[in-house]
């Protein structure tokens, strides 16, 4: 009889569950950094030294849209949970498994629109998923059998390992792209990965394909789209598009769906498959809701099967039924959380610009793909896990090193996140460790920046001048805090105290009854209107240290430092 | 180039794939019926010659404390979306799939008094999984690999073809058991089920179970679980327990959990896992919420990490939170359930009596496996489908046919559902075709029974007289009906209008605000106390047009009527 527990436990259990407890290819360290994330959260109170988490693909810019819409829906029909025949409609076993028909038909509707009428869905050919993670995996085992191969172009989602071996078992082979030519899918690389992965006698089943692009950001041009097209046509493949950023294009780049090209002779319908979901472009991954699209009845009637173990709760349903149907909301929606993503996105641009990096122009996502090796002598997938572990455990930044993402050249890229509410700053810190390590001889001394050093760099750098005329009072825990949680309540949130000779701003960051921070800024002596033209510096300091729990503050906080702006112009003109 | 679209959609899937659309082995009938009711359901007033589902294990009957408390706690923190932290927390990427950690603390109470105190269970070795169809599936990824085999005590859960065999490809084999001796699970039946299995070069890797069994209903005592136990022990194989029944033993008989056997050295630990989930023991298989317990680490890791494709949102979690967090609440809810279940059971087992029909004397679930095909003449699993496909398509009942549990008495054994609304009457219906066809020398001829002749027969049957002074007019669509519901508007739900010679009672179903049906009964002649005692079979009458819809007027209407049969009783005396 065995006598040690573990080695019962690994005798018996199934080949295929061992290698999902130990074996995620090449992905270690994007698990790795989550975990840290996830373990160790930054907070601004409670755990200022905690891992800011830049490595999830999450937009919490437009959240505030939504929570309004629902505070004042919350007696649309689905919501009333004391009507009795919602609730048995909740309740009970669903007719079906993919997903309502009167919420596939507004699935159906919300695409046509997002997508520009450029194509016209239809819910009998939907099926939907607990999130999009579910749909990937239902299609990878629809189209291959274990052992069989996806090409996947490089760099691609590290989520991708997990979502298509675990449980499907079928490998994925990168399909690489480089920097020098716009990181281009080209024919060629797609007949070399093709060609490699058959000589090894392996099976090539589909290429398999985010776009617009994660982690690159960028959109697909109709002519990238026709080479792949026309290269799974002619190897007899499927072609797995994952659309789920369409709806999150904020640049100027045109987004153009595969539907759009899906057309026989020139392409088998059966042979193309999307995904699609809410997590993205609404921003509520919590709410599980995915999709699969096929023109491939199969496809549809196994996965709808399938749909058994990964199917979408009806009161999920029903709630985004009531949201679906509100158009007029979500047309607004929609274009305020593009302006919001474009703004974000000038400012984190503008800040690695200043910083001297390499990065993608993105125009899709919430992510940029930022060559930070260059500037940090970074040349190797060694050099890179390096670097990427000090911005981790020292720095507390969790990003996306681009060997994670299977990029061709190793040791160069990162994907970070910039959608988050800590998210610019860590950016800015991001930016400057690489300035700190290209400017050091030994890249390995002198890691450690202390927090509030970047803004003090930036400053220096961008005014080429001393530390402005600026202290920083932060007192959280002081008595003081009392009064201004008491101000608060009574209406009263932001503070602007003009002095003789001093401008004193507090900002306060609130969670439901209790201040989660706190921070008093006085500028001495009478602004000038420079001091004036650096307060983004300050509001970006302010950022710092706003955590995920305050985020409806955000807005307030700007419009009060806009105030402020005014008013010091105003008494300085 | 291919030409036929079907062509190219078959030749490019997996074969998996096809498996999944194609292979429903041994189920085809329970899948067939359960499409048959979905597609051309029962209603009362829409469709009266619908599709009465009673093959799907639902409990309808405490839906109503479920929908108050719900009414009654809509302001309790998790459900408050306007609040702006729960809306984030709700929205957001969850930290972990395999659910929060206070939900599963909160299980892990919920479960420890529903066991009784008698075994405690660790919320760090609970997954969270999409139903406890999922939680099935992902055991079975983790404890055997593609053809290997579970032994499944039968007669069993038709379901669980489906749930192991489409995505993990593991085969069930089934083991044999007897009405002869009360379908006992014997330690020579899993020998030879194992012997069997191996000499075709299988690897058994465990058995499956359901404890308290699905479809027989019955508790399984220490003794016979711990064959069970023994068993795999010896054989170097895993048990899977699927409690998800536990909670639901409304019998006399005692509920073991197989946890409170797991000890070493007797077992290994990490052979043994349980299923459970909210489905069942709260009503709710609309939430999807399962769960697998396991003491097995390896198994416990790989199946968080699987929880990406079927994880619960967080929206769900934290109603649930909610609701588990009100233990007073709970215990009644499960006490009052149980003693529906009670009464529910003791009517339907007092009819099957009745019928002279064959049953197991169940003390758990919401089915009953009746033994039809002995008094129908009915010997082969051929007929046995033939009847159970003319009570489908003639009666309109849906019941599960033995030979879909894999009953080792093929022709014998039918499974239906006792606590839907409709299902008193549609049992009663079961009974009496069976008697029709017992009484006929040709089971072919005259399948056509009426749906209101059986409650004629029985009452003719039990009282040996002719029909009762009795007329029920059926004035849905009258004009008095605007009437009615103005009544009801007003408060006044049920109107008994006591006159000279006869007796009008009234009954209304209503949706939200609409009536859904109504029938006024008129007993003419002054009531005798022999028609007052057989009201109870004009209540069952009201039951046949009582849809799912109208369920939480069932009590109003049988509290009308214990007031009408009271002032009947008081005017006789």
């Amino acid at each position: 009889m065995h006598t040690q527990d573990e080695d019962v436990a690994t005798a018996h259990v199934a080949k295929r569950a061992l290698a999902v407890v130990n074996d995620d290819k090449h992905v270690e360290a994007y698990y790795m950094g989550w975990h840290e994330a996830q373990s160790n959260p930054y907070d601004a109170v409670q755990n200022p030294g905690g891992c800011i988490q830049l490595g999830l693909s999450e937009n919490t810019l437009s959240l505030d849209l939504l929570d309004d819409w629902f505070s004042t829906h919350s007696t649309a029909p689905a919501l009333e949970l004391e009507n009795v025949l919602n609730f048995k409609a909740i309740a009970g076993y669903p007719d079906v498994y993919h997903g309502l028909l009167i919420f596939r038909n507004l699935m159906a509707n919300f695409m046509n629109e997002l997508y520009g009428g450029a194509v016209s869905f239809d819910p009998e050919k939907m099926v939907i998923t607990t999130g999009a993670t579910s749909a990937i995996e239902i299609l990878a085992f629809c189209l291959a059998d274990p052992g069989d191969v996806f090409l996947v172009p490089a760099p691609y989602y590290p989520g991708f390992e997990r979502d298509i071996r675990f449980r499907s078992q079928v490998d994925l082979v990168p399909v690489p792209s480089f920097s020098s030519d716009g990181f281009a899918v080209t024919r060629a690389a797609l007949e070399q990965a093709f060609e490699d992965a058959v000589s090894r006698g392996r099976k090539v089943k589909a290429v398999l394909m985010t776009s617009p692009s994660n982690p690159l950001g960028m959109t697909y041009s109709r002519d990238q789209l026709s080479v792949i097209l026309d290269f799974i046509g002619q190897k007899d493949m499927h072609l797995i598009c994952d659309e789920i950023y369409a709806g999150s294009v904020f640049g100027t780049t045109e987004f153009i769906s595969i539907a759009e090209l899906v057309m026989p002779p020139r392409v088998d319908p059966n042979r193309v498959h999307i995904i699609y979901g809410l997590s993205k472009v609404l921003g509520i991954p919590g709410f599980r809701v995915g999709l699969l699209y096929s023109w491939n009845s199969l496809v549809l009637d196994a996965a709808k099967k399938l749909t058994r173990f990964s199917s979408v709760p009806t009161l999920t349903q029903q709630i985004l039924i009531s949201l679906l149907s509100d158009t007029h909301f979500l047309r607004l929606f929609l274009s305020e959380n593009l302006k919001r993503l474009q703004q974000r996105w000038r400012l984190v641009s503008h800040g690695l610009q200043e910083a001297g990096l390499e990065f993608v122009n993105c125009t899709a996502g919430f992510f940029c793909w930022v060559n930070i090796g260059k500037v940090a002598s970074v040349q190797t997938k060694e050099q890179e896990l390096e670097l990427w572990s000090k911005l981790l455990h020292v720095e507390g930044l969790n990003v996306t090193p681009g060997s994670a993402c299977q990029c061709s050249e190793p040791g160069l890229w990162m994907s970070a996140q910039f959608t988050l509410s800590a998210a610019e700053l860590a950016h800015d810190n991001l930016s400057l460790l690489a300035l700190d390590l290209s400017a050091s001889d030994d890249p390995t001394q002198d890691p450690t920046l202390p927090r509030t050093q970047p803004f003090v760099r930036v400053w220096q750098k961008s005014t080429d001048g001393p530390i402005p005329l600026v202290r920083v009072n932060c007192h959280s825990s002081s008595t003081g805090d009392a009064e201004i949680i008491d101000s608060i309540k009574a209406g009263k949130k932001f503070e602007l105290f003009p002095g003789n000779d001093s401008f004193t701003c507090t900002f306060v960051w609130m969670g439901t009854d209790r201040m989660l921070a706190s921070q008093h800024f006085v500028i001495y002596s009478p602004p000038k209107k420079q001091d004036v033209l650096m307060m983004p510096f300050y509001c970006r300091l302010c950022l710092w240290t706003f955590d995920h729990t305050g985020f409806d503050l955000y807005n307030n906080a700007t419009k009060s430092y806009v105030q402020a702006h005014n008013w010091l112009l105003s008494s300085i003109s």
